[in-house]
């Protein structure tokens, strides 16, 4: 800890706050301001942290769930002496194509673990970071991983309905070592909070198992005792700092304007004398630089002695640790589907979709010890525990998080895992409530992180529990979203093959959508490659001449469209039917491959349980489509298939009237 | 009341249920069961309804928010005496066009006040419901409206994070008027509750406001007495009643299979021997039936009294008050529209799309007195507000509720409103946190609920704050949905045109999405009729000669279109451009007119600051497309929309290119 007083330290992050903000025009000056003494205290004299090597592993995490007040993050930053964040990125705050975006955005070289924004992410991410480090502990000792996770978090936060998941799931879960300071600022962006919310929010959080301490937030010897207490406390924690929002803008403190009220130079200026800060635009003088950087340097022996320990592990562990840690597939992964595939082509039996899925991921398990899956209280109807047993607060070394009804905290808790490293997340539950998560899944999409989305009850094949739970736009909607693939294989060995290539993937989420009901097989025979690959395939070939027409299917309906084939074929009409799993994929072969497989030119029909939105682009002006045209019913699935008209008959209909 | 012994009432509602899950062949008997003293009591002692008159506007509310358990529902319904829930229907549950549906299914005609199933949803609703009867119950007295709102409500339902913002956003208002029974049976679908929670949710209502009542939940006098005393108090009230989820089936209840594990025949013997019921499957004799029949007319005196009060109104008042009820609009209200349009044409100022609709709802405010509008802590920067005044614990006449940022509430809070009636309801944020809406969204269009869900900042043209803030893939996620309305108008004029329709709309919800950057007017001429209202038509036709190109587009790129066509005609190219404000409506015209506007045989293309998904309907495979083909980014709109290439010039050079 430096010698130095430490209040200059904070108001080093207030004056490049507020020089930034002026020179962009806008931004939001409360969280930087209001909370430039409790990151003080926390990035002096608690975080673990390497500058010189943002992605340690063994590095404590810090993400910033009030994301407008990105200034804070940025200042932290350039402060400690991350390389990527010069004075130059700081000037271009809020710029186009500065790593001093408006909101933090995932770049974990920078220093920024997550991105946040929309409010209760962030802490629903960190509370996914603590899960991964408690079961990365279990599996590795404290000598490997054994760090904290501290989130900032404001009002809004804690008043989504994520955050109140967060809470509850955390204080169950009892993760000791996830430490949160509130900004307890009595200001949101309407007003006060009084407008909005009466509830003791220490109290709230007590209740819920969590460890809280009061604290004058712009007290930065009281915030670091806080936080010793708190790194002390088995429960997790969370300081309530009492702050005022934007602090040092005399005209806008304490009061609704404070949040990002616009600033003028005058504000500056008057801040420059009300806190003593004659320095110039920008300038932070040597001594305060220093000892921010010197704080930058405080983890340097815990880092070498960190590495030494990595260094001197028998190699196998070595191996394995580091493996896990850069999120590599381990050996054999790849043989295990193979194997899989081959015996599912061989046998050929119907099987209901989600069981198909559970059964993969249990035969993946022993190969994949990173694996850990969420599930939002739906386990007997997803089957994704199989083998593994539940993380709880004695049991770190469960892979299983019995989530509760909480959707939309599970998807961040996995994103939260994915952005921690070292463990593979997965989530489950059924699609009709991916709209729950859906927030979530965004971000991972935004983030790219690879993340596993497992949906289960796919379609009105689910049945009687009627349209609540029977998806009809969702497929749709899941595909109009950048960056997320969207698998919906036909059977067992297309299950394997979309498995595959979602393993693969580290670049952005997968959505695994699996039926409730039985898929009967519809691919036969063993292939050496995985045809899914390519997004979509030509499934069964027109015979006895040139293709006449294309049926086009994913999931449950390929059957459907095998068996209008099958009667196409009969009446003479040369059909092919295309298995088309994954859109994205097929969406990235050449123009070529899609033209061949489409069967532009001929009559093209798609068949899918779903909305037609979206297919128009496989379908040409004069393609036929059979599929839903409003939400579902409750009733039997054989009954509803009828009475949507989703059946073979229909799809043999569309195709003749077109020839 | 009546003298009968209270217990076989509540073994009437286990014996229907048990029954028809038999005979369906699958269900959840585990709430009907649990919950049979619960709703006895309620039903038989406190809840103000009149069967033979389900609609009545004063009746107490009943939402069963763990709609799974939807037969002790519909036993209820049939007990009491709704005429539509035969003991045909009850034999008929989960099949095909029952009123029994698996889940419950909105119809206020059945009794059924809301869909339920979507854990949250139901409770959220009820909360909605209670605030919509504190607002009219200001407005017209307790001599027309004056009821309460009761909810049943399981472990899931509270673990939802909608639940919790419920919880936090109901004590804040002190709805006193709500009354929530909580199914305390400590299992949930994977088992135990201790799985998944900790925390003492008695004290986490406490902490909110509430007031809390232990209680037996099988002990019919024992509920009775705390719904007294819940309905004595000015607090919302939670009775956290003790129960054992499937109680009667000794072989599964108070355990995890207790919720829906299937029923054998043995069980229901077992069940009629250990209950005393000797009774046939789906028999209730005569006495019992009687007894539940005159519960079923406790209310008849509260109902005529209640009829004649409204029948003594002065004539004025009374028109009004049933004119609210029926959800008619006002005299007036078109002429305002008509007004502002001819205005807006006449002015022709670029304007924010966000204060255009703001401005707009502002001048209904004096003619629509039943609007309602909630906010999730965006008031200033969503400019909704204007002359209302805030819904408060103290002020029952305000008419904006400050959600907090609390979005998924908010709009189920809207669904509560509309399913009760009196109260026009609207709820606003920005167009990216529609996602956390979205859940709510889906439950107003399933149960074609007139609310309107209006969104600011719709594109990339929000600027800095970036990404996470700017939506791409939102519009197509909602144009997937069935029975929604998706509006984007593309200046003033427009934004009149589309409110009149979405204020005409009473068939389903309409979503009315708005730029936050200035919209250059694009109809500076005033005409009659409303343009708008068939979803796309010609803004400005090919001049001098055959139409070659039509462009399209919606909201802020429309102007970009017109651009792109004074260049195009400028090269002697005969281009039109079409305006496509709601694509639903357009879908909804002639084929003739459909070929006409969209220009069949030109060269297409569209343009819209949104991904592509869903557009090439209108495109044909020929079209060119102008937009995002991934997540925006952090910067200025201008240096954005160049970046991404959403032009004039790209336009044009799409269109150029297929000439």
């Amino acid at each position: 800890m430096p010698t130095l007083d430490a209040q200059p330290l904070a108001n080093a992050i207030r004056f490049l706050s507020i020089d930034a903000i002026l020179r962009a025009g806008e931004g939001h000056q409360g969280v930087p301001l209001g909370m430039a003494e409790i990151a003080t205290a926390l990035f002096t004299r608690h975080l673990k942290f390497n500058p010189a090597d943002p992605t340690w592993p063994d590095r404590d995490r810090f993400v910033l769930s009030n994301g407008h007040g990105s200034m804070l993050l940025y200042s932290l930053l350039y402060l400690t002496g991350y390389a990527r964040i010069g004075l130059d990125q700081i000037k271009t705050f809020r710029e186009f194509g500065s790593h001093c975006a408006g909101h933090p955005e995932y770049d974990p070289a920078c220093g920024i673990e997550v991105t946040t924004g929309p409010l209760g992410q962030g802490i629903a991410n960190a509370f996914g970071m603590a899960v991964a480090e408690a079961f990365l502990n279990a599996k590795f000792g404290s000598g490997l991983v054994d760090h904290y996770t501290y989130s900032f978090v404001g009002d809004g936060c804690l008043q989504e309905g994520i955050g109140q998941e967060m809470i509850s799931l955390a204080g169950h879960l009892r993760l000791g070592k996830l430490i949160l300071c509130w900004d307890d600022n009595r200001i949101t962006d309407d007003g006060s909070t009084d407008l909005s919310i009466s509830e003791d929010v220490r109290e709230r959080f007590r209740v819920a198992g969590w460890h809280v301490i009061d604290v004058d937030g712009h007290d930065i010897d009281a915030v670091s005792a806080a936080l010793e207490l708190a790194r002390k406390d088995p429960r997790p924690s969370m300081l309530a700092c009492r702050s005022i929002i934007g602090r040092g803008i005399a005209r806008l403190q304490g009061q609704r304007g404070g949040h990002s009220g616009k600033l003028f130079d005058a504000d500056a200026e008057a801040a420059r004398k009300l806190l003593g800060w004659p320095h110039k635009p920008f300038e932070v003088p040597e001594e305060i630089l220093s000892a921010w950087r010197s704080a930058g340097q405080r983890s340097d022996a815990e880092y070498r002695a960190w590495q030494a320990r990595v260094a001197a592990l028998p190699s196998e562990e070595r191996a394995e640790f580091e493996r896990i840690q850069a999120g590599r597939l381990p050996d054999g992964w790849r043989e295990v589907l193979e194997t899989y595939r081959r015996r599912a082509a061989d046998h050929a039996e119907a099987q209901q979709g989600i069981m198909v899925s559970g059964e993969i991921n249990g035969l993946l398990a022993p190969v994949l010890p990173e694996r850990m899956v969420g599930c939002a209280d739906l386990e007997a109807p997803t089957s994704h525990k199989r083998s593994l047993h539940a993380f709880t607060a004695e049991d770190r070394g469960g892979a299983y998080v019995h989530c509760g009804v909480r959707e939309h905290v599970m998807g961040a808790m996995a994103n939260g895992m994915a952005a921690h490293g070292g463990v593979f997340a997965t989530c489950v539950t059924y699609l009709a409530f991916s709209d729950y998560e859906r927030p979530a899944m965004r971000m991972a999409a935004l983030m790219g992180l690879p993340v596993k989305f497992v949906f289960s009850h796919d379609s009105i094949g689910l049945g009687r529990n009627g349209p609540t739970h029977q998806p009809v736009e969702i497929l749709a909607s899941l595909r109009a979203m950048p960056n997320m693939h969207v698998m919906r294989p036909a059977d067992a060995v297309e299950a394997a093959e979309c498995w595959e290539v979602a393993l693969e993937r580290r670049s952005g989420p997968s959505t695994m959508v699996f039926a409730r009901q039985a898929l009967p097989p519809v691919r036969r025979t063993h292939v050496g490659g995985n045809l899914s690959r390519r997004g979509a395939y030509v499934l069964a070939e027109a015979e006895g001449g040139k293709r006449q027409v294309t049926l086009l299917a994913t999931g449950s309906e390929v059957a459907i469209a095998l068996a209008a084939r099958a009667r196409l074929r009969a009446e003479g009409v040369a059909t092919a039917v295309v298995s088309m799993p994954c859109w994205e994929l097929f969406d990235e072969q050449s123009a070529d491959y899609r033209a061949a497989v489409l069967g532009l030119g001929t009559v093209r029909v798609a068949v899918e349980a779903a909305m037609r939105f979206g297919w128009d682009r496989y379908l040409g002006e004069n393609g036929g489509f059979v599929g839903m045209e409003s939400f579902g019913a409750s009733g039997p699935a054989e009954v509803l298939f009828e009475h949507f008209g989703i059946t073979a008959s229909r799809v043999v209909e569309e195709a003749r009237r077109r020839l």
